[in-house]
């Protein structure tokens, strides 16, 4: 029985080039088949069903993909799509929402979660979950999802968890110690011997009040600006004097009645190219297609490599070894899978002298 | 001045799969512009200028390829444009074109060759197709072409060449001891120590009468064939009926009055992608570029690869070597430069799997 009174925010305002050519400015990550056969965010939102109602699930979007996000997921209400009139990161984006629901079911405990990463299984997720949103209910707390980390990942954030205080369902709940940006290797290798240090997943559960209340408290300029909306006031010009900021820094590192959760199954937020390996599955020759509809991969002698294609395309690799091979609108990538980051390179080089492949 | 009685006879017929995916059943190599910015047989044709009248230019092709014939080559004279009901290799594509000639201007003597070679300086190559011109007008001798080699090719036939007889214009005239079909490794080292092998270039010079007599007397069943076609009978029918055969080993191996005259400067038969850096320069990265109008090649730390794609495409390499990509139509193809000829394993595998590709 989904529960009466938990809402949703999948946070879908990404515009990330490492999964160039494939996301577009037109079209990014999270509305691509990056790791399975729907966009991101439709395999977000069906990881949902069944705990939380349709109707209680919001997406924020930039007012330029809402048409996309209308078209990867048909069960959305159109009045739970909220556009951004600009990008300024998590911040802004959880107090828009936070306001929204308060004005729709002002207890309501909400889950915020990117639309572009890949967790599984959706049940275990789902437990979770439902485990977190008491916790929310029963404490006020800002709940952070962390995950165990696997190897000294340069790539995400940490947590450094403190004490359990107790566990719900038999998922412990820590307090936060702190919060720690993008460390380098040796820093990462100490987290990961340490053992008390969580990848931080970007995945919230939080009462409306609570949520709201710290939005008042360390970001008092969006939450007037909110309010001046409520009042009446263009959302536009209000966005326009928000910072730029992620949740995380702006409102999270500065509260105190936060508190994280580990994921102890699959977590990924699919960085990269190189990333695709880690949520997709080998075929019988040792490479990970991702091919939509129609598209094939045909090899001779070819193993490791990444292959993206879209619907109606071949893909030949002959005798190559650990390279992404992305075809997708104009243009062709190549890069061996451990070059994938470079792909920003290619990026940068293009927005200078040939936008029209961006 | 052009010499009043040259015919030239271009064999436009070859869909070899060589080239995929740039080459396709319905676009063969001498369409495309894989050597320069024209296609292959529009090279071949300015190749001719200044030594054959345009109106005694010739073009052999397959029925299904006229069209694109006639949009590489706007200076063809419709009357021209010999278009051959079945394929059935050389043979008979050089009787269908001697004996059209023949009831033109039956002095005439006639340079045959194939649309796609690389050959240069080309005033270095019409001095020697003159002076072959005039030899075969002299001698009545069936001349052909041979290169000296540089390397030990197993991707060539080759001429064993006897005696010269004299030379004409400088260039030497040889008789002609024997063709040797494509040899092994051990063999090819054995022909480029011995010193008068040379590779067969598929280019020839003949009179008109002779080529007949040459073809009435090896291949009678194509000159008798061919009769019947000038007599009114439907040519699709004859052509059902010829073998299908190179001249070289129907008329040339067979014929007593067989001569060849070396070419000095640069020939290339452009046999697969990996022949590309061989006939195009290299861009400041050491890649080779192969672009049609507004489509680029945009690298970071990557080298020594040929890169082709269509108009309005982008390529872009990260941090490879020595890899064939190309992208044409709705494929993709990727490999290591000397792979190039497994090309042809996935034209196989496609043949069975996904014909609409090919």
């Amino acid at each position: 029985m989904p529960t009466p009174d938990l809402y949703a925010v999948i946070m879908a305002g990404g515009s990330g080039t490492r999964f160039w050519p494939a996301s577009r400015a037109s079209r990014p990550k999270q509305f691509l088949p990056i790791a399975g056969a729907a966009p991101m965010i439709a395999e977000t939102w069906k990881r949902l069903e069944g705990l939380v109602r349709p109707e209680h699930v919001l997406v924020v979007t930039a007012e330029s993909q809402a048409q996309l996000v209308r078209e990867c997921l048909p069960g959305l209400a159109p009045e739970n799509l909220l556009a951004e009139p600009l990008a300024r990161n998590t911040a802004p984006c959880v107090a828009l929402a936070a306001f929204e629901i308060r004005r729709r079911a002002p207890d309501a405990v909400q889950i915020v979660l990117p639309a572009d990463h890949v967790i599984r299984p959706a049940e275990a997720f789902r437990r979770t979950l439902a485990a977190a949103a008491r916790e929310a209910a029963a404490s006020g707390a800002l709940l952070t999802f962390g995950i165990r980390p696997t190897h000294p990942a340069t790539g995400y954030g940490y947590v450094e968890t403190g004490e359990q205080m107790h566990a719900v369902d038999g998922i412990p709940v820590h307090r936060v110690v702190r919060f720690v940006e993008k460390p380098d290797r040796a820093r990462a290798e100490e987290f990961l011997a340490q053992g008390s240090f969580l990848w931080n997943s970007g995945i919230f559960v939080w009462s409306t009040s609570a949520i709201l209340e710290a939005v008042r408290e360390h970001v008092p300029a969006v939450h007037a600006g909110l309010e001046r909306v409520e009042a009446g006031a263009p959302l536009g010009e209000e966005y326009a004097r928000f910072a730029s900021e992620p949740v995380d820094v702006a409102i999270l590192e500065r509260a105190a009645n936060v508190r994280t959760m580990p994921i102890e199954y699959e977590w990924n937020d699919v960085g990269s190219w190189a990333a695709l390996p880690e949520v997709a599955p080998a075929d019988e020759h040792g490479n990970w297609p991702a091919l939509s509809g129609g598209a094939r991969l045909v090899t001779v002698e070819a193993e490791g490599c990444v292959a993206y294609a879209e619907a109606g395309e071949v893909l030949a690799l002959v005798g190559v070894k650990d390279l992404v091979v992305v075809r997708a609108g104009n243009a062709t990538l190549v890069c061996p899978r451990d070059r994938a980051q470079d792909v920003k390179r290619i990026v940068e080089e293009l927005r200078g002298s040939a936008p029209e492949f961006l």
